[in-house]
Formats: structure tokens, C-alpha cells, sequence
């Protein structure tokens, strides 16, 4: 006997928190555009809608949920600046949300991140503390920051502000684009697709949402099918902003409002993110190509049973222009 | 003296012929997007508006002259075809307006063409005539089928269909902008500059057009400062759809309707390219690189005089994906 579905206020955020997160973050974040391209549609035989991410930004969604964090802050809390570990877009989003507040942003890195991206933080004015690259170090050198510095932590997902912020997706997706019948959304620890999944089902019921996956970091399809978390460590795929696993806040949205969660291979997205780039001429990172290799796949059951416009969140656009995947062989 | 400036009449094409070009393109060809990038315009001191013809159909603003051309054309001259003699974005775009009209489009292609080219011209349904890669074989082959088929031929941009096509660029970009101080525009053959300029100055006489051209086929900037037609060949640029020289329909625009010819080095193409895809994630060609590395060089008069935003026309996004040029090394 299927659980019954808890009631919106059961998760971390809400069509009410989300709708206050777009008041918030309109100042500074982008409405992104949302852009088709005739090939990638006829080949995935739907109706794609791409909702440009990568134009946010510091170049990711990730601006939204930082940005929301950063701003909601009282002004006691604000003043002793924010506090996250992570080498990725979140990195650079909290930095840069916290710069326009004019807020110190203290962001835990591991030694052996690449340069550019360390550059990256401190280019938005983040104070970077390097540490060593174990999950432990990681942790107590953030413990430490917080403590020492009095800064509020603002993980990369597991946050109800962090959620709300990457809600505010769905509510300029369906804006745009009000007769979308399903949206695709990567996921990694599950904080985009749970923002976009809460306001999306509250703004129009029928809405389907499905998680595109790595093969290779399918932990998201693993829990929704067992019920409970399963987490994954060491995930080798290319989409580096998947490798994570779901949180206990983002679990239970993935559970009870992700209609699917459907998995590609690395060449599937290779191929993707470079179809992306030969024929919409768009610059993405491999896990906003993640959601286009499910589209592209066929193997998607809600989506091959759909008639109408499907919405592909294009999450994101930092990539290595140096070693783009299909040129490193 | 200077000579006293034409009027538009004697020019190939004139804001009627243009306004008649876009109710004629309009069911067929994209309005492309204006976009920006904080980043660029910074380096820049520019307030930069990135008209997107990179998403126009076949990846590039040439479908627009072509598109023109293939529906003026009356019944009986339509239904016996188009034919053009060229490799790039131009025999793609008369493929493909011809295939929208219903009629064949016979392309004459060098054997030594890259078979993506030939492949790209075939999947819009051109029919390809393999040629010898010396001018005189090209233009006796092109001859020869024109003679055979009946066909019309449609010439990549010395043409007043064609030039009348490319001005609808400025029709749309400047209802999208109606208060741009100037529009960049990268230099090849001259057609496109032509309509942008014969447009943009008879909706807004202020407008500054700036020809933007590579320093190693700088034909356009000698031929301006020289007062006739300097041709150029050989030209070993990157920006491989601005190696041709101007045309006899083209020169006099470029003559007295274009402010300034800026000439940039293959390194400033290359750099610029790079941070179009890295901050704007947008994927351009080098041609389209060639106008950015224009407002970026600090060295044209014109644009280092103006104090409002400035078009850049990124003219198409067809690029090897293989092979991009900061990766080749």
C-alpha cells in the first residue's frame, strides 16, 4: 500500500517560501530565457523548452538558492558573513550573493581543487580556506570557520532556504511557458529538483517532474526505489555536479513528488552536451546535458507518454573549455 | 574633396527593399535574441548588446539573404532552382530556404571541402556538385549547372536579394534596442554590413556602423582608405567567412555608409571567441569573434566616442567542435 502524500508543509519549503524567494532574489538574480532548438526536439521526438540556467549568474541555477540564503539573513546574522564548503557553482554563488550584501562569504576548499576554481570564488570576493580532501577535514574546517568567524553555514542543498531559492525555476519556467506538460531536472543532492517539483505541483497539479541521473551516480533512483536514502560515495561520472547524494530534506520531495527518476550513460551525455553545443549553440556544463540525454534517450516512461511541451532545466554552464569531453581523447 | 555621398537609391538595396525582406523572411527565419554579458561589457567599457544570430536557422544570419532571394524568386524561375557556389553557411542557408520553398538548390562545393560541410548541404536537401578547388573551376561549374538546370544563381553576398535579406538584422535589432549608438558588424564580402548599414541609417541617421575585420584579410579597411576595391587573396585568417573581398554591390556601401573599418589580430579573434563561450556560453564561430575582439581592442575611435550601448551582430555559430582554436595548440 503506497504511503500517503504528506501535505506541502511536511517539506522545507513551500509555493509560500519559494514565492518569497522570487520577491527576494529578483534584484540580483537573471530571468533566464527559455530557448528550443528544432533538431534536439525532432530527434527526442518532444516539444523541448530549455531553460537557460547557464545563463544565470556566476553561470549556474545555483545563484538562485545562495542568493536567497544570503538575503534572508537578519542583519545581525548577515554582518558576521556566510560559511559553506564546496568547490563547485555553489562556491562561487554564495560568494557572489554575499559581495552584493557586502557580507564576508568563508568558503572551505580542498587543496587539490583546480586553481581556476579557486580563482573563481576569490574573484567574487570569497575568502577561501584550503583544506585537506577528505569529507572529515572538510567538515571540521568548516566547524571551525562557523565557530570562529560566527558565520551562518549555507550547505550547497540541504537547506530549506537554499530549496526555496532553486523553486523560483518553476515559477519563471511555467511564467514563460505555461502549458508545460513535465520538467526535467538533474539531480545530484536534490535541491534544484525539489524547489522546481514543490512550486511546479502547486502552480499547475497535473505537472510531472522527472530527475535525470548519471548511470554511474544513480543514488537518487536507488532511494526512491527502496524508500529510504542510499547514499553513493566515490561516483565517477563526468557530471560533477551529481556525484552527490540526496539529503533528509530533499529525500522526502524526491519520494513523494518526483514522478521518475530516469538514468543515462556517460556517452549519453556526452552526446547530449555536445548536441547542445552543435545545434542550439549553447555553452552548458555535462549535468545540465543530463536532462537532454534523458529527453534524447526514449527511455523515460512519463515522457514518452506526454503530448504537450516539456520543460529541460539546462542547469548549468561551467565547463572546462580546455578539456571539453568529446576533444580529451 | 570628398565625393558628395549617394543617394540610397543608387546603393543595391534601400530600407523599402529591406522592410519588404523581413515580411518576406518573417514566417521562415527566427527574430534572434539580444543578449548581454556583465563580464564582457566591463572589459569592454561598453554597454555591449550581443544580437544572436548564432541561433538563426542553419547556425548563422546568412539564411536571411538566402531566404530573401529563394521566395522573390517568381513561380517559373523558382521551380527550376537556386544554385550558388560556396562551402559555407551560405550554401547551407540556400539548401535549406530552397527545401522551404519546395524547390532544389544546386550547390557547387569544392572536392576538398570538409564532407561535414558537404554532409550539413545534404541534410537540407542540396545537391551537391563537386568542383576543383580553383576559383576558375568553381565559377565554369557553377556556370555549367546554371546552364543546365535553368537554375537562378543566388551569389553568397554581392546581390541585392541577398544584401536587402541581411538588412532585416538591423530592423529587428534596433525595435530590440531602439537606443543603440552604433552596431558592430564583422567584414567579409561586405553583404551583410551593407543591409545592417542601409537599414540601421534610414531608422536612425545617428547610428555609427564600425565594419569589424581581421587584421590578415583586411581588404575592406585598405579598399575604404584607397577609395576602390582592394582585393584580398589568400587570406589566412581563422575567421574563415571573412577571407572574401567586397563586391561591386557592396563597396559603395561600405564606402560611404560604414564609419570606421577596425582591423583585429588572430590573437584577439581567438580571445575574444574564448570568453564569448566562457561568460556569455554562447557558442560563436570566429567570424562572430571577430566583432567582439572589435569592442574589446579599446582601439576603434568610433566606439571609444560613444557614451550609450552598442550592437555586436555575432553572425553565426558554426563551428568545429573538434577543433576549437585554444584547444589546437
Amino acid at each position: 500500500m503506497p504511503a500517503p502524500v504528506p501535505t506541502p508543509a511536511t517539506y522545507a519549503a513551500s509555493i509560500d517560501s519559494v514565492r518569497e524567494a522570487m520577491r527576494r532574489i529578483a534584484p540580483h538574480a537573471h530571468r533566464t530565457p527559455v530557448m528550443s532548438c528544432s533538431t534536439i526536439s525532432r530527434l527526442a521526438n518532444l516539444d523541448l523548452r530549455f531553460k537557460c540556467e547557464n545563463f544565470q549568474k556566476v553561470g549556474a541555477f545555483k545563484f538562485r538558492g545562495a542568493c536567497n540564503a544570503v538575503f534572508k539573513l537578519n542583519e545581525a546574522d548577515a554582518r558576521r558573513g556566510v560559511v559553506t564548503h564546496s568547490s563547485g557553482n555553489h562556491a562561487q554563488a554564495l560568494a557572489l550573493a554575499a559581495r552584493l550584501r557586502g557580507i564576508p562569504a568563508h568558503i572551505v576548499m580542498p587543496r587539490n581543487a583546480p586553481s581556476v576554481k579557486r580563482e573563481a570564488v576569490e574573484g567574487y570576493g570569497g575568502i577561501v580556506y584550503p583544506c585537506e580532501p577528505t569529507v572529515a577535514d572538510r567538515e571540521a574546517t568548516a566547524d571551525r570557520v562557523c565557530r570562529d568567524t560566527g558565520g551562518t553555514l549555507i550547505p550547497p542543498y540541504n537547506h530549506p532556504d537554499v530549496i526555496a531559492g532553486q523553486g523560483t525555476i518553476s515559477v519563471e519556467l511555467l511564467e514563460q511557458c505555461p502549458e508545460l506538460q513535465a520538467i526535467v531536472v538533474p539531480i545530484g543532492g536534490g535541491g534544484m529538483i525539489s524547489g522546481v517539483a514543490i512550486a511546479a505541483k502547486a502552480i499547475r497539479p497535473s505537472i510531472r517532474i522527472i530527475a535525470a541521473e548519471p548511470m554511474n551516480a544513480d543514488d537518487a533512483a536507488r532511494s526512491k526505489s527502496a524508500g529510504s536514502i542510499q547514499p553513493i560515495s566515490n561516483a565517477t561520472t563526468i557530471a560533477d555536479g551529481l556525484r552527490t547524494s540526496l539529503g533528509d530534506l530533499t529525500f522526502p520531495v524526491v519520494r513523494d513528488l518526483v514522478d521518475e527518476v530516469a538514468t543515462v550513460s556517460e556517452e549519453e551525455i556526452v552526446r547530449a552536451m555536445r548536441l547542445v553545443f552543435e545545434r542550439a549553440k549553447l555553452v552548458i556544463e555535462p549535468s545540465a546535458a543530463v536532462g537532454v540525454a534523458v529527453a534524447l534517450s526514449k527511455r523515460s516512461r512519463v515522457l514518452t507518454s506526454l503530448d504537450g511541451p516539456v520543460g529541460v532545466v539546462l542547469c548549468g554552464g561551467n565547463v572546462d573549455l580546455d578539456a571539453l569531453p568529446w576533444t580529451k581523447r
